[in-house]
């Protein structure tokens, strides 16, 4: 990043995760964030906080070097920015685009044509700044891409989250096998160790310390590897502890039968994974709809992680991930968009379908009641456990003196008497979210979870540095 | 309505339900409508039309006189007026708010207590406009209310909906048994009815034609309703046969439970509300979620319909209703957002869940592919369908000669090369959906399904009149 951070007091309310079932609220409250980005301090606020606290820090002499931001009192609150453990940049123009198809049918109708196309670097320009615009928009501080088989596209994508500040996982995606079209495929599986290599290479050299973009090795999903480039990926895996590795697990009950078809030696669909060193610790298997209990219980002990991506689930048909279940096995999970299988790019949406999908499974007699997440559950997925997921627990996701300052300032409505607003903005950009003065904090929390919009998230920041806001 | 209409022609796109499953698209077409709100010309747009058409139909002299809105080619188009057909009002300030709540507990923890509260007008006035101007910016032209108790408050609601120009059936909720808290109920059958008649007269007062605002019967459903009390609101019925009826039925399994102990001598629920004569053709039957296969019968013989509110369902976990198998029964459908079962005040909104909700359908054994729904079929519901559920499908529902003009200009987002977009606004209004330039227009539609919110409804209009228009 070019320009130097200032120091930087934020003043307000902050809400975050404390843990699984509980946020924490943080009112009249102060966080330093230095000029590396870190959170350095957390205090109670004083009248006397924003000239004592930046000398204390020893920050400059000055307190008019120190930028201070203040959250308004009962409208606005920091919380931490959102990780999206899941998702596919070139397919966010197809977003909504799913007809009636299920995952398979999808993938050849909707999915590789736009992929292959993206190959075309005056195509995918448009396409990966919207996606990252857009994400950013929606309080997305990390994601975890899937790019294309092409290695310039995949570049590209790295290099446009670089320049826009988003942290990202950026994969080259890699599929050899011949369910993909010819089209759109690998040529075989030493090309597509050797085009990884050379994409990981470039991420390397734009971010040397992998501050902010990352790569990830990206199986696209067994059926679509044939064993030999998942051997390679997982030789490459040994070598690269550092580079994690995603891919997608059990989504439709048809791509389970093609695992079972496609590798007959293998025990299971995790197993595959497993068989090739493709399941670790620094694993993210998206989906995990369709598990049986030995597989929840090997990805349990591999520690590998997953992202649940309940719009995608419920919009292509494939099923209700039981995440309650996964979660009592010791499965770590994070929310996924899943763009394009997901139709929306909101990370907030993803949390709300979380709360509506685990209704319909808690409907299903042998899961009950305690199937039901809550919003205090989906937002800890969607910020402190989406974090774990992609390996970034020491680094975001919460608000704690070493972690860094990704967040977002989220603002809501405030009704007046004659029903307009009397905070919150004009008509044309007031949000999803309306508060009457009498809610509690956590029904505020509540409204943004089912209500918000992009237009709730007034200004976003990775790494201490502002990375949007609204006009 | 106070000011006279102009005569006005809407130019560019149409986009319409034709049948269940086929959206009708008229490119390049003129509407005229006329200074009473009602359509009187559909036809083909050429160079002349906008002289020659007002001269055919006898405006003004002057073309000056006529009022001309054209909607940009591509990106813009005209829709039919959002139909919500089940929806409360004094529950918006809880949307979002249930917890791991179910119906009878989330009625007595979230939803009494407010009601009872908006007895004062000066607490109910603000809510009221709220609800009103929210669902309008949404493109909400048709809502079908349910008030509170209180005459004087159900007025008030019907006093704001005739002067925001919002079309919709306004009931005053009858509730006489314990199954609510005393401090929220109708003191017995008698008064029940007599302030049920109040609240007629007062909205046949204030809209005499009822062409804007209508009254509506309201038992609240059949376990809040003493047998003296639905058998008074049946002989009610009787006598005024131009007044539609409004309750919901079999929403919660605990519910059905409770009718069938609260009803012994009646076959089913159904049954309950056919026995004292409120089961007709002018009954809308909110959720039908656990309906038997005689009750489904018994509904479409008497002819009266369905409102599908899948949010709600979803959210305090009532089901799934199996819209497919009501309307292969003759049922006929419509959407609603039931307000605050339902988390969100758009129809938009309820018809993506509703798509949703039918995968979860479509993946029970029994129930299968043929359940989901699509977006031309949820679009259906949530206009002429809609508009058939509130008995006023001669009027509104679809684009032609003789309805009514309740409509919405559609506007998405074009992104540009640089991921910016060259339409739809700044960065801080352009909506949710975003278009590459490359897509049909049914691509398009669904991606306003998916993606679309109040932000891409721009101007509203309520029998010509422009009820709402974007910043």
């Amino acid at each position: 990043m070019a320009t130097p951070l200032p120091n930087t007091l934020y003043l307000g309310s902050f809400v975050h995760s404390k843990t699984l079932t509980e946020l924490e609220y943080l009112h009249d409250t102060a966080i330093a964030v230095d000029a590396t980005g870190t959170i350095v301090a957390i205090e109670p606020l004083t009248p006397s906080t924003p000239t004592a606290l930046p000398a204390r820090l020893g920050w400059a002499p000055s307190p008019a070097t120190t930028t201070i931001i203040r959250a308004k009192p009962g409208s606005q609150f920091f919380f931490p920015g959102f990780v999206d453990t899941h998702l596919h940049a070139p397919q966010y123009p197809n977003v909504g685009l799913f007809g009636a198809s299920s995952l398979l049918d999808w993938l050849n109708t909707y999915t590789f044509p736009l992929e292959a196309s993206l190959s075309d670097p005056a195509k995918a320009r448009p396409v990966y700044a919207r996606v990252i615009r857009k994400t950013l928009a929606h309080g997305t501080t990390t994601a975890a891409y899937y790019a294309t088989v092409d290695v310039g596209s995949t570049n590209l994508l790295a290099d446009l989250c670089l320049a826009a500040g988003q942290r990202a996982l950026v994969g080259r995606v890699c599929m050899d096998s011949d369910l993909s079209p010819a089209y759109y495929r690998d040529e075989g599986p030493e090309e597509a160790v050797a085009a990884t290599l050379a994409s990981i290479a470039h991420i390397d050299r734009i971010d040397p310390g992998g501050g902010l973009v990352r790569p990830v090795l990206t199986p696209r999903f067994a059926p679509s590897c044939t064993p030999a480039l998942l051997k390679g990926l997982g030789e490459l895996a040994a070598q690269r502890p550092d580079v994690p590795i995603q891919t997608h697990i059990s989504e439709n009950v048809g791509e389970v039968a093609l695992v079972r078809e496609m590798f007959p030696e293998q025990e299971s669909y995790a197993g595959v994974y497993d068989a090739f060193g493709l399941l670790t610790g620094r694993t993210i298997l998206a989906h995990a709809v369709h598990l049986t209990e030995g597989e929840a219980e090997l990805v349990a002990r591999r520690g590998a992680k997953v992202s649940h991506c309940p719009c995608s689930n419920s919009a292509i048909t494939s099923g209700a991930a039981r995440v309650r279940w996964l979660l009592e096995k010791g499965v770590v999970c994070g929310l996924g968009t899943d763009m394009s299988g997901g139709y929306s790019a909101s990370v907030l949406e993803a949390a709300r379908q979380a709360v509506l999908v685990s209704r319909h499974v808690s409907l299903v007699e042998s899961e009950g009641e305690g199937a039901k997440l809550s919003v205090e559950e989906v937002l800890y997925l969607a910020t402190r456990g989406g974090a774990k997921v992609v390996g970034l627990e020491e680094r975001v996701g919460a608000f704690e003196v070493g972690r860094e300052w990704d967040a977002q300032l989220v603002g809501l409505g405030v009704v007046d008497g004659e029903g307009g607003l009397s905070e919150g903005g004009t008509d044309g950009e007031e949000g999803g979210v309306d508060v009457f003065g009498w809610e509690s904090w956590e029904e505020k929390v509540a409204k943004w979870v089912f209500n918000g919009d992009d237009r709730n998230t007034r200004r976003v920041w990775v790494r201490g540095r502002l990375v949007h806001e609204r006009k």
